[in-house]
């Protein structure tokens, strides 16, 4: 799988459509008027976290999963993850019938851990650090001989992630603006390949917690900038970059902006309370962004992907 | 507006539909294998949470607003309610851009009150009786010559109502069986009428909490019940049927069933969890209450239409 360190093409995009179509939910288009007149825009919503394992990562891990060879598959895939990847890879691969085996730092959300788990999938232990998550999936992976499924940075896991931006292009037409968080770049990569080459107008604008803010940092110097200290509460936005994702991303993106950790608490809570919708903070990065005036020239239709529902319904920062 | 006192047809429930297509929203059909793993049954949700005002009741107030004539129209419309018909009410009268008066009990939660005035309603206050409640709108609407539309005990708002289910029965055919939650009873008269109408085949059952279960027990004495103490946590389940919704049901609804509080409460907490949708205690009641296998012979194919999400964030049931 040598050629999944290339960026995927529009075409990659509508293959991943067709391949995970009978397993992923097409998720609906959601508007509200509230939330469209405090912007000043007409938004539309697409809500991943309305989507299989609560995030639009079931979408790569499913692209991802059945685009291996058979004999291949049945060694089983294997990640690191202390979040949403690893329960979107661990149902992916319940559907396709493989083993999944999930290398998790032992200060991972109890609740993720019991979404991983109550795929079937086994979960590994590691130390909570970069080097210990890598080091432990590298050895489980020589071991078993399972697929390495990197949560981003990964050509099909883009293509994936990018179909979510394919249907919101299709179902909204004349879109001037389309917005998604970024924090690895998956999602912000497949959503700015397919937007751009779905539209000549269109543009893609991204948002980042100020608080983990090394795509913003990457994207204005232009060299790729990675996370040391993340200090946010959207615990899916507080990875690096990688060299694909940035490459992308520089390429296709118009620009990205920031928000502070209060805008993304308020936002949260505004879109559960006017939009009836659980989405993890992760989700409210961009729509903050856009309520807070920050997106210059964000045109009428603005297109937003919400990126997940995965919280602790116990422990709600509010 | 005599005709209101009889059940609509099928044809003004497809008028409504017309009616209302241009404000309200089509809600999407929403899915949960986890959900209906645990039914033993294939569930398609319903989620009225969605709709405007975030609730199956502004289908039913968009209806009657936009029902009347025009210089009637201007004289604005009453109703009174400490709930989601008032919000939906206001909404439906902005959007004809007529006067809407709302009458609430003094103490009606801060947070629906808050929805309603910010529609732009006049609201009145009066004591928390249904004497108190009734009388003031009365004098009300002798002094505007408002026009006063009841909350289910309408023929314009049940056909209103029943739009939820002619696009669940468009969208998912060959249902077994469509269930609702039962308080007036007009959403279930709605659904009831649709359903039995567009499908030979498919079963109505209707579930209410068992502290506030008038319509249960309406329904196997076959005299109208009236509910004098509710105690359930459900608060849009808390009125009684009038003749007109009770009459509707005993002809068209195979079965009413009761939940628990405990029920209700653990229901909507999964329902968050699992779906990532807010919904208020009423749409958890025929969720819980198929979950609970406390419905014979659903069927394999399961429509649940979700009534509301209109809850108080900051003061949540567990």
């Amino acid at each position: 799988m040598k050629e999944q360190t290339s960026a995927p093409t529009l075409i990659d995009i509508r293959n991943a459509d067709k391949r995970i179509g009978h397993y992923a939910h097409r998720t609906p288009i959601l508007t509200c008027s509230g939330l469209s007149e405090r912007a000043g825009a007409e938004l539309f919503f697409k809500p991943e976290n309305l989507q299989r394992a609560g995030a639009f990562k079931f979408r790569g891990a499913c692209n991802a999963v059945f685009s291996l060879d058979e004999k291949i598959a049945q060694r089983g895939v294997i990640t690191h993850s202390s979040g949403n990847h690893g329960g979107a890879l661990a149902l992916a691969a319940r559907l396709r019938g493989i083993p999944a085996t999930i290398v998790v730092p032992t200060n991972a959300p109890p609740v993720k851990l019991a979404a991983i788990r109550s795929y079937g999938a086994q979960v590994v232990d590691c130390q909570p650090t970069v080097a210990s998550r890598e080091s432990t999936a590298l050895d489980l992976q020589r071991e078993t001989g399972a697929t390495f499924i990197h949560p981003y940075d990964n050509q099909r896991v883009i293509a994936g992630a990018g179909t979510a931006a394919l249907e919101l292009m299709s179902d909204v037409p004349d879109l001037d603006l389309v917005m998604a968080p970024v924090g690895g770049g998956g999602l912000l990569s497949g959503t700015a390949i397919a937007s751009t080459e779905l539209s000549k107008s269109v543009r893609v604008i991204a948002a980042e917690p100020a608080g983990a803010d090394d795509a913003y940092q990457s994207f204005r110097s232009g060299k790729l900038v990675l996370q040391t200290n993340p200090q946010t509460i959207a615990d899916g936005l507080r990875t690096s970059l990688s060299p694909l994702t940035f490459g992308i991303i520089r390429d296709r993106v118009s620009d990205i902006v920031r928000v502070s950790e209060e805008e993304i608490v308020e936002t949260m809570h505004l879109v559960w309370e006017r939009m009836k919708i659980v989405i993890e903070p992760s989700s409210a990065v961009p729509v903050a962004a856009i309520l807070a005036g920050r997106v210059a020239k964000a045109g009428s239709r603005v297109g937003i992907i919400l990126s997940g529902g995965n919280v602790d319904l116990s422990n709600l920062p509010w």
